[in-house]
C-alpha cells in the first residue's frame, strides 16, 4: 500500500502513518464537506509539484483541478511561496486589522490591489476566503443604502447555478438547492433569477433571444420586489461551479444598465475568475460588468493561504466608514502571512506571464475534447481560459442531466485508471488546472477523459 | 518618523515605504473592520517577538492583546512555526478535503484533536476561522434534527453579550446590536437569552439567584418557542468579547440539564477559550458543559494561519454523513498548511507547558489591577486565566457604561504614553496576551493601565 507518510511536526514527536492507517484515521476522524454516504474511497494527497500530486499510496496523479477547487495558479509546492510565508512568520505572523491597527504587508497588498483593480475600486477589505467576501458584499450593500437614506433596500438578487460559498449569507445566494436543504431558514430577502446557460436555452428561454429573456426576467423581478427595495445583484462574470457558463457578450452590459437605472449595486464574485483563470486579471473588466464591488479569493494566493479580498469603490467605502464604521470583520481579516503570500504569488503570476497562459490551455482543452462532441452522453463542452466543463447527460435529445453519482463514478475512473484528477460538479466534469500546466499535461488530461468516456455509453 | 519598512516579496520588486507612507496608503486603500469614523490614527505593526511588537514608527510595544484578538498563544514570530509552514508549503501547499479527498497533515491533525477533545467528540470539520465554525454548528444542528425526523427544530438560542463572529449566521447569534444594525434582515429563528453577568446581577436578575434566574428565563424561552422547535444553544464557556464573564459554577451543568431534557444540542464556542487561554485545553470540559459540538479557532494555530476546527460527536457526524452528506464547506476546510502549523503549534503549547502558564498570568493581573478596585470609573475587574477585563463605568452607583469612544481613547493613551497595547471591547479594557508573556511584562501591562487610569477621574 505504498510508502509510510511522515507527518510534519516542529518537534520530535513526528508520527509516521501508512496509507492504510491514514485512510482509516480519515474515516474515523475527518468530516468531509460534500461527501455523500456512498463515497467509500479515500484519496489522501501527500505531495505536490507543478501540476502533479502524489497520494499516500504512492500514486502520481495529474491535478487538473487546482487542488480540487480552482486553485494552484502558480502550481503546487512553490519554494518562493514557502520562503515568503516563512519570512513573514518569523518577522510578524499576525496582527489584527481592526480599528486603528494594520500591518505593513497588508497595507502594501491593499495598495497593490487598488492599483490593479478595475475602475475606481480603490478600497480593500480582507477576508479568509470567498464566502467571507460574499457575506461582506451583502452587508456592505445593505449598509451603504441604509446609511444613504434607503434602509428598505435589503433584497439581493443572485442566480440559479451560481456558486457563492457555504456560510449562511453566501450559501443563501448560492443557486443549488442542496446548499439550502435542511439547514434553513436561510437569509431572508434573497431572490434568484435564471443564469445565462446557452446549452439549455430552449428549456429556459423558449424561443426568445437569451439576453432578451434574461433582461426581461430581471426587470420583472425588480418590478415585483420593488426597485427601491433591492440592494445589489451578486454574480460570477463566468459561472464556475455551475459549469463554466460564459454569458452572451451583451449580457453584463445590459444587466449593468438595468441595475444602474434602479440604483442597484453590482457585485462581481470573482473568486474563481480573478488573477488569471479566464485570461485576465479581473474577468469582470472584460465583460462590461463595471462592478461596484469585486469579491476575490483563491487566485490571490493560489490557495497557499486561506485568504481573500473584497475590492470596492471609494464611494461605497466612504459610506461604510461613517459613524461607528463597518461593524463587520473576521479575526483573520488582513492576515500578514496571507498578505505576504499574496504579494509573492502575484509576483510569480506577473513574472511568468500566467494570465496569458490560460489561452493556450484553452486551445489544448478545445482540441483535446473535440472528439467528444458526438458522444451520446456528452451534452455540451465549454472552455473558458483554464477552465472547462464537459456536461454529461443521459440523453442528448432530452438533455436530461446525468445523476451526480454517475458523474462522480466517472471522475473516479479517470483518476484510478488514467492517473488524472478531474472533479464532478452537479452533472459536469470540470477542469480547473494550475495555470502552469504544460501542453503535454493538458493533452494527457483531455486524453484521459476521452479514453474513459469512450468506454462508456448506453 | 522611524525607519523605512521593507515589504516582503519573493521577487526583486521589493518596495520600501516609510511609516508616513504606510499610514497614508492605509487611509487610502484599507477598509478596517470596526473602525469608527472618529479614529484618525493608524498603528501599522511591522514586527513581533514573544509578547513584543514594533510599529512602523519604530516604537516598541508590549502586546497584551495577542495580536489584538486573543491570539499569539506561543508568542509572536516563532521560527518553529515559520519552518513548519515552509516545509508543508514546499511539500504540498493545498489540496481540498471535499468529497473523497484529504491530505496526510489534515488527517493527522483530525486524529490528534479527536484524542484531545472532551467526551466523545471524535469527528472534526475544519474551517478558516471561528465564524465559519459557528455557521457550521448551526447548519449541523439543524440538519441533524431534520434528518432524524424533527425538521421543525430550527431555532438557535444564543446570549446577549456573546460574540460569535461576523458572517450572517454567526453574526446573528452575536449578542451586540451593532453587529446586526443596518445589515438585516439577519438569520431567522434566533433568540437571545441573558448572560451570566454577575457585576450587573441586580439590573439583570433583580433579587433572584443569578443561576436560578437564568435557568428560569431559559425554560420560559424554550416554552415560548416550543421545545420541539429548538435545534441548539450556542455559548462561550467564559464569555470573551462580552467582557470576560465567568458563569457561576452551577450555570452550565443546569443549562445542560435543561437542554438535554428537551433534546436541544449544546454548542460550546471555544474560539477564545480552547488551547490554554483560561487554563485548560478545552474550557467547556472544566465547567460541566458536556457540549455536543465544540467550535475552535484562534489558539489552534496561535493565529499563525486562518484556521479553525469544529469538533463533534460521532452521533452527530454520522447523521451529517447520511444521504448526500454534509452539503456545506469552505474552500479552505482542512488546509494542509494550517494543519501543519496547528500540529507544530500544539507541540509548542505542550512542550512549554503554556496551558498551565495562564494561572500565574492570572495572578499577576489580579495583583496588578487590585489597586483599581476603588477607582471611581472602574466598575469591575475580572480575570480568568490569561484574559482580563476592566469594566469602565461613568458612575459606580448607577453602573452606567463608559461610552466606547472614551474607552477607546484610554486604550490609545495606554499605548502612546506607556507603550502597552490593550483593547477596548464595548466599555471594557481587555487583556488577552500571549501565554508566553513574562511576569515582568504582565506587571508592566497592569502598571500602564493603573498609571493612565490614575490620571483620569470625574
Amino acid at each position: 500500500m505504498g510508502n509510510p507518510v511522515t507527518i510534519h511536526s516542529s518537534g520530535k514527536q513526528t508520527t509516521t502513518y501508512s496509507a492504510a492507517e491514514l485512510a482509516d484515521l480519515d474515516r474515523r476522524h475527518l468530516l468531509h464537506p460534500m461527501q455523500a454516504d456512498s463515497v467509500s474511497e479515500r484519496v489522501v494527497i501527500v505531495r505536490g509539484k507543478g501540476s502533479t500530486v502524489w497520494d499516500a499510496e504512492g500514486r502520481e496523479l495529474i491535478d487538473a483541478t487546482g487542488g480540487g477547487l480552482w486553485h494552484s495558479h502558480v502550481g503546487h509546492g512553490r519554494r518562493e511561496l514557502a520562503d515568503a510565508a516563512a519570512k513573514q512568520i518569523a518577522e510578524l505572523e499576525y496582527f489584527t486589522a481592526y480599528q486603528e491597527f494594520s500591518t505593513d504587508t497588508t497595507v502594501a497588498l491593499a495598495a497593490r490591489l487598488a492599483g490593479m483593480a478595475p475602475g475606481d475600486l480603490n478600497r480593500v477589505f480582507f477576508t479568509s476566503g470567498g464566502a467571507d467576501g460574499v457575506e461582506t458584499s451583502i452587508k456592505a450593500a445593505r449598509l451603504y443604502h441604509g446609511r444613504r437614506g434607503e434602509p428598505d433596500r435589503t433584497w439581493i438578487i443572485s442566480r440559479n447555478f451560481g456558486f457563492h460559498g457555504g456560510s449562511y449569507g453566501a450559501g443563501t445566494l448560492t443557486g443549488f438547492d442542496a446548499m439550502q436543504a435542511g439547514v434553513g431558514p436561510n437569509l431572508p430577502d434573497v431572490v434568484k433569477v435564471s443564469p445565462p446557460y446557452l446549452y439549455r436555452a430552449s428549456e429556459l428561454y423558449g424561443d426568445a433571444d437569451p439576453t432578451d429573456f434574461l433582461i426581461a426576467e430581471l426587470e420583472e423581478t425588480i418590478d415585483r420586489i420593488g426597485p427601491d427595495r433591492i440592494a445589489a445583484m451578486v454574480g460570477e462574470p463566468v459561472m464556475g461551479g455551475g459549469g463554466v457558463l460564459t454569458p452572451p457578450e451583451d449580457y453584463w452590459p445590459r444587466v449593468r444598465e438595468v441595475l444602474s437605472r434602479h440604483g442597484i449595486l453590482l457585485v462581481a464574485d470573482e473568486v474563481i475568475t480573478a488573477f488569471g483563470r479566464t485570461g485576465s486579471w479581473f474577468d469582470s473588466e472584460t465583460r462590461g460588468m463595471d462592478p461596484d464591488i469585486v469579491v476575490t479569493a483563491k487566485g490571490i494566493t493560489s490557495g497557499y493561504f486561506s485568504f481573500g479580498a473584497v475590492l470596492m469603490s471609494d464611494a461605497i467605502a466612504e459610506v461604510l466608514c461613517q459613524d461607528y464604521g463597518f461593524f463587520h470583520g473576521y479575526t483573520f481579516s488582513g492576515h500578514p502571512v496571507g498578505s505576504a503570500v499574496a504579494l509573492a504569488n502575484l509576483d510569480i503570476i506577473e513574472r511568468e506571464g500566467l494570465v496569458a497562459r490560460s489561452q493556450p490551455l484553452a486551445a489544448r482543452f478545445r482540441e483535446g475534447l473535440a472528439s467528444l462532441a458526438d458522444h451520446p452522453l456528452v451534452g455540451d463542452i465549454r472552455v473558458e481560459g483554464a477552465a472547462a466543463a464537459v456536461e454529461m447527460v443521459l440523453d442528448r435529445e432530452t438533455r436530461e442531466p446525468m445523476p451526480f453519482p454517475e458523474v462522480f463514478a466517472l471522475t473516479a475512473r479517470i483518476r484510478d485508471e488514467k492517473g488524472v484528477i478531474v472533479r464532478p460538479y452537479a452533472h459536469n466534469i470540470i477542469l480547473s488546472p494550475p495555470l502552469v500546466m504544460s501542453d503535454d499535461e493538458a493533452r494527457r488530461t483531455t486524453g484521459a477523459i476521452v479514453d474513459v468516456l469512450g468506454e462508456v455509453s448506453r
